[in-house]
């Protein structure tokens, strides 16, 4: 950390540093009040659920695109490197912590405004600081038919910086970067450009991706060749029809049939909504904190102590959660594929909004009567008359997942990330990452078949087990011919074997599946600099074109490989 | 052309010129067979349908990637730009000329390898030189149960030359470049890379567009930055069932209504083709010749002249063409709704694979029997019973629309470049640059909304007339969002005059559209270099990359504007 150290070098010598220097002009730019500094603000912007740490020496907070401009003037005055982030919300893969100590952080959160909704045409034009909370409750509030997909993760996330990142959701509009149309970028240089050769005011240029001559916004995700302070997101208009539904397969040997049938759902169209199949761990840390008692000694559960634990909570190995989105008649032709495709591998359930009403009822009832014997008695036997075993847990997780599932986002979810805390989780204003969390993402991407998503799983079950974590997966359906098999590391970070443990699983991992062939769909950011080491010539591409657009390595040096210093 | 003028001077002082010695490096690498200067094959390969010419000075076929990689350090030792073309069919868009008089072309025709098709995850992995039909041939006599989008053009045209092109089709694959996933690309430096980061055999290469890192393959369509020697491409799983439709919208001024239905439509998912509207003059130059009968001593048709033709042939202002795809059960549900929004603005027809074969019998019934006075009256009145007053050459055109709308391609639609030819059309073997056809393809983006579309139309139309044209447009819907006003400038090659009034009614209409904010989808390649000029820090941009990846300007300087001389 060259600046840091200068910076107490300078600083002892009662000199200003460079950093010292920038930041007189910084706070020019954009007023004292956004530019931090102080020691808390800056541990604040210095950690992650990861057990990786990068430490900023500043955080700014610009409030338009101009003072973008301005602060990226500075920036390349000093030879300042600047880490840019919509809203920092990354949990899991960095949050606001840059590749490398003393960087100058950025954070979009006060562009936070929504320039237009075209409900006609179906997109919205957002600034980065613009949340899927904020997104739902504009649409919401004025009436407007319009669904903008979003995670399960944190309602505070960035609608375009999730997108930019390429991350997931949960409706047919779940491929976040596929539905980003027309970007405004501000430069290394300080310029401004709009991609796809699009004039300012161009009328078709959040509804024609491709634009005129090559197409580059490719080249502002997942990447550091830009700022994006702008873009075009296209929403889904609201379906005339909807249903939740639901696979649990009882059967782990029957998960690669069950793959099968979703490519084959997906490619034809039965199944437009990207689907998640989440395994009993996961599916566990939605619902409670990790049952320690259970590890009878052992770093993880045995499979003796997980199959226990899934006949207490009713679960299955895998549970598939997807949705139908269409009008009736479509809704009911897909869900007879669904139901001939699926049926035959695990229970099968479809929920529509009035079931989840009467679910809901059923909820609050069961609840408010626990007190009461003869009643609560009463509102468990309609429980599980309706719905079987699934316990009250499960039937507070259901309105949020379905609610995900039809744009509408809950911080709910999210509270899987305090799984292993010993602090418990809060009811509210999750905040893993604050709350010293312990949580690694880890998502190669396989083929949509069966024996592709289990050789992915097979190869890493084991080495889970090997470092002493259970082992909890995803596989999320993100287009009819891939998936994304996403594992989480829990951890204890309080516990600091435990999080050595964690980096060692993480590093196996990804060595295991890169010789295997697997690409990651997502890096954090402590562990980018290996993504490119496997292809030199497309390494020595990305940081040609880097150096041509941003000579000075100004805008995250080393995101995702590209330009490492 | 420097280069052209080096070689005469350089010819009379009896010496190689700088093309003379790298020729000779090229027939070495590729064979002497594989490398062209004859003036025959340089006329052949320096003419289109554009009344705009460019020469070049040689054609290299080089049959593999490794012979790529030679003849691309062969041109940059000697400093030869290579324009690349797939197959050289882009009729209308500048077939085999580069932008520059003097180019070396690279034909990849010689590299038709279908390396691999997957049925399972729907794509195949192709080289340049795969055409429409061998790939439509490859699949239907394995019994894949796969079809390939294919373009209304020649079969013999490139699936992935039209794919980075951005060329369009018509089944719900219709957006080549959208369904393209993986690429191979030799760089101006020689290097091969694999897009996405992939490392050779990367299972997922071809199933997840986006890879590790940024996403670069649009970088490599409408422009220069590599040349594409291998690619993925999705397929579309043969649906159970499927009908084509058609609506006749009789009224001009419904057509609006009718592009806001389109919009409705494909946003919710009832219509996944790409839909295709045409005006009577398009829908003519498929079925005849121009009818310069009618023009009584004009330069065009008059209003009375295209109404009278119009009720000659049967015909509307505007014809909607389109597929349905899916389960029966599906196109059930998505016709209902088609006729729901369509039904109201036109005459609706939908035809099944059975209403079809019964048309076809009908068509060579009639057909057989037109000497037979009594048996052809016989077969005229069935005909009229069934489909109304459609002319027969509406009944040969049916098929041949119906298979495209299928993947099967057909070189039968594509003769209406020949629409002002006097020498009129052959019945096969259709190559309307060889043939000396005038066609000018022109096709600005507008938001699909009917308000956007017929902005445009009625910007364009008084200008055909203006420059004595008669108005030739279609619309095509390419995304729920997006409609390209693809229109044609049909002239008389043959005529000096009418060629030169081309000309600028093209730059006519480029001025009128771009001042109104309205982009090409696609543009020929004469007139490149202004696509940039609006957007000069876009511009920027785009040169200082393409300096990084090929300082020399190896690689089609200009196309698409980048990387001008």
């Amino acid at each position: 950390m060259p600046l840091a150290n200068e910076r107490e070098e300078l600083r002892a010598n009662g000199k200003p540093s460079t950093l010292d220097r920038a930041m007189v002009e910084m706070r020019a730019a954009v007023g004292s009040d956004h530019v931090l500094l102080d020691s808390d603000a800056l541990a604040r912007h210095s950690c992650d659920t990861i057990p990786w740490q990068r430490t900023c020496s500043a955080v700014v907070y610009p409030s338009n695109r101009d003072e973008v401009c301005a602060i990226v003037k500075i920036a390349a005055r000093h030879g300042l490197p600047l880490w840019t982030f919509s809203k920092g919300k990354n949990w899991g893969y960095g949050a606001t912590m840059a590749a490398q100590n003393g960087a100058v952080i950025v954070l979009l959160e006060r562009m936070n405004r929504i320039l237009e909704v075209n409900e006609d045409l179906a997109y919205a034009v957002i600034e980065p600081g613009v949340t899927y909370k904020q997104l739902a409750d504009h649409l919401k509030s004025r009436g407007i038919k319009l669904w903008a997909d979003c995670t399960d993760s944190t309602p505070e996330g960035s609608v375009l910086g999730n997108a930019l990142d390429r991350g997931l959701g949960h409706t047919p509009y779940g491929d976040h970067f596929g539905h980003l149309c027309g970007l405004e970028v501000v430069l290394a240089n300080g310029e401004v450009i709009q991609t796809g050769a699009a004039a300012p005011d161009s009328p078709a240029w959040h509804t024609f991706k491709w634009g005129a001559g090559p197409y580059l916004e490719g080249l502002f995700s997942q990447s550091n060749f830009g700022i994006v302070t702008r873009a075009g997101i296209w929403l889904m208009p609201e379906p005339e029809a909807f249903q939740a539904f639901f696979c649990e397969v009882e059967q782990e040997e029957n998960l690669p049939a069950v793959i099968d049938s979703l490519r084959r759902l997906a490619l034809a169209g039965a199944m437009r909504g990207t689907a998640h199949l989440i395994n009993e761990i996961l599916f566990m840390s939605m619902l409670t904190q990790y049952p320690h008692e259970l590890r009878q000694g052992q770093p993880c559960l045995s499979d003796d102590a997980r199959r226990d634990l899934r006949s207490r909570h009713g679960m299955s190995p895998w549970s598939l959660t997807s949705g139908l989105y269409g009008t009736a008649a479509q809704v009911r032709a897909n869900r007879a594929l669904i139901r001939r495709e699926l049926k035959p591998h695990g229970k099968l359930t479809f929920i529509d909004r009035r079931e989840l009403a009467r679910l809901e009822w059923l909820t609050r009832f069961v609840k408010r009567t626990q007190h009461l014997p003869f009643v609560s008695g009463l509102g468990r036997l309609l429980k599980n008359y309706l719905i079987g075993r699934a316990p009250m847990e499960v039937l507070e997780l259901l309105p949020n997942v379905v609610g995900i599932l039809q744009g509408v986002p809950s911080e709910f979810v999210v509270r899987f990330a305090y799984f292993k805390s010993r602090k418990g989780r809060p009811q509210s204003d999750i905040n893993p990452a604050r709350d010293g969390c312990g949580l690694i993402w880890f998502g190669p991407v396989a083929p949509l078949t069966g024996s592709h998503v289990n050789r992915i799983l097979d190869l890493c079950r084991p080495v889970f087990r090997q470092h002493g974590f259970d082992f909890s997966a995803s596989v999320i359906v993100v287009n009819p011919r891939s998936a994304v098999a996403l594992m989480q590391i829990f951890y204890d970070k309080a516990d600091p074997a435990e999080t050595a443990r964690a980096r060692v699983l993480y590093e196996h991992l990804c060595a295991l599946t890169a010789r295997a062939g697997y690409q990651q769909y997502r890096t954090n950011v402590a562990n980018m600099d290996r993504l490119l080491e496997p292809v030199p010539q497309y390494r020595r591409l990305l940081d040609s074109m880097k150096r041509a657009v941003d000579p000075c390595g100004l805008f995250a040096p080393g995101r995702y490989g590209v330009g490492s210093r």
